[in-house]
């Protein structure tokens, strides 16, 4: 048998870290490391620097691959997410098939937290419907989210009241707006939100030294998080950024 | 000035703690425990645990208080709640202004994250607007729902699908369920579902010894949830569970 560990290593700050995570990172022999975009030579040293921190020894292997880009313009959304996944199952089950023996532990790092928003366990269920023998382990990590009603110093939901998490993708279509967290939101979803009691709450690059927090009422703050988004995002040539949606009472 | 520390130490397993959450414990002197009812005993002894496991010194102060009781009699839920906030925040209050020096740092242990259906941040808020000048800090912790995904194996969304967390009260009056997380749900609230469709992912005391893991089709699993959790719940004297209900498609 094979296993596979989904690790969750935080939002982005090395000491946001589990130290179930680091006793994982340890039982692993191979680290699949699979990123795209102009993000990618960044998040991979980050993740070799939280190896080096907390793997006392070099031991392990580092095998890292260009993951397939999703077809940004598909008119049917679901569709190409799948597909894209579908390519993705592909290429880990020939990378499990390839560079993991029998008895072996492999593990991806993973930002965040693994259940929430990333597509790595989806992945692996279809490479396990396409007959590869996996044996999962599944252990979480702080998410965004948590750090950003942490560096705010907020609770995530009122009293007693619901929280809702979605992409910013969704934002549009919801009724009422309150208690929202937004991830993934690349349009800026929130910049055509016209309700004068909405209080934002935002922060980029969590964790790490480029952090950016932005408070306030929406329509007060808006400008000035446009404006700070496109600087960062041209200066580093990414951005990851969520935001949480709350009507002052 | 003095700080407080408001740091999430996970759902219950020790190793579920982030090196950033150990290093805001070494830097505490005082340590505030606060619980009631039955599980107080069980709960003030494995925050005992955490810091004999990872403060290499005994130089600290561990102040314990019984927590005001809420009126779970009352007919205002809203009022009830702020009443007991209110009553909470005198008693801070007081234990800040008695039991921590300046330039000291004291500390809270919270269960989970901090941020999510944890009242303290709440509380605190009210013993500043009394007039206690604090620097506060808030540490965020792996909650029982990342818990509960991770034991399960499976993702809190579905693909680009909103994620909904709220408290067991409120479920009845949810028109759509899915992709739902529920916590804080001493009634039970999940029996009275009739949708067929409905898949439930249960656990109790998640990361601790005492786990309990049950998932299925909710028709066919809810008598046994229903069973096991009273079982727990005689044998131990408390319990602590948290679930998400998921349309199968």
């Amino acid at each position: 048998m094979k296993q596979l560990l989904l690790i969750g290593i935080g939002p982005g700050n090395p000491r946001q870290i589990t130290f179930e995570a680091v006793d994982a990172l340890k039982r692993a022999q191979v680290f699949f490391v699979l990123d795209k975009g102009a993000a990618k030579d960044e998040l991979l040293q980050m993740r070799k620097d939280i190896l080096e921190r907390y793997i006392p020894h070099t031991d392990y292997r580092l095998v890292q691959v260009e993951d397939p880009q999703r077809d940004a313009d598909a008119s049917d959304y679901l569709g190409a997410v799948q597909d894209w996944h579908q390519q993705r199952a592909a290429l880990y089950a020939r990378l499990i098939e390839s560079e993991l023996a029998d008895g072996e532990s492999g593990a991806f790092l993973l930002w965040g937290e693994p259940t929430l928003y990333d597509s790595t366990l989806r992945i692996l269920d279809h490479v396990q419907a396409r007959g590869v023998a996996i044996e999962l382990e599944v252990i979480p990590g702080i998410s965004s989210v948590q750090a950003l009603a942490a560096r705010h110093k907020i609770p995530l939901n009122r009293i007693g009241e619901p929280l809702t998490v979605l992409p910013g993708r969704r934002l549009a279509e919801q009724v009422k707006i309150d208690n929202l967290v937004v991830m993934l939101d690349g349009q800026c979803a929130f910049a055509a939100l016209d309700d004068p009691q909405l209080q934002i709450y935002w922060g980029a690059y969590l964790g790490t030294a480029d952090e950016i927090l932005i408070a306030g009422p929406l329509h007060a703050v808006r400008e000035q998080i446009l404006e700070q988004r496109q600087q960062a995002r041209l200066r580093k040539g990414w951005i990851m950024d969520t935001y949480l949606l709350r009507r002052s009472l």
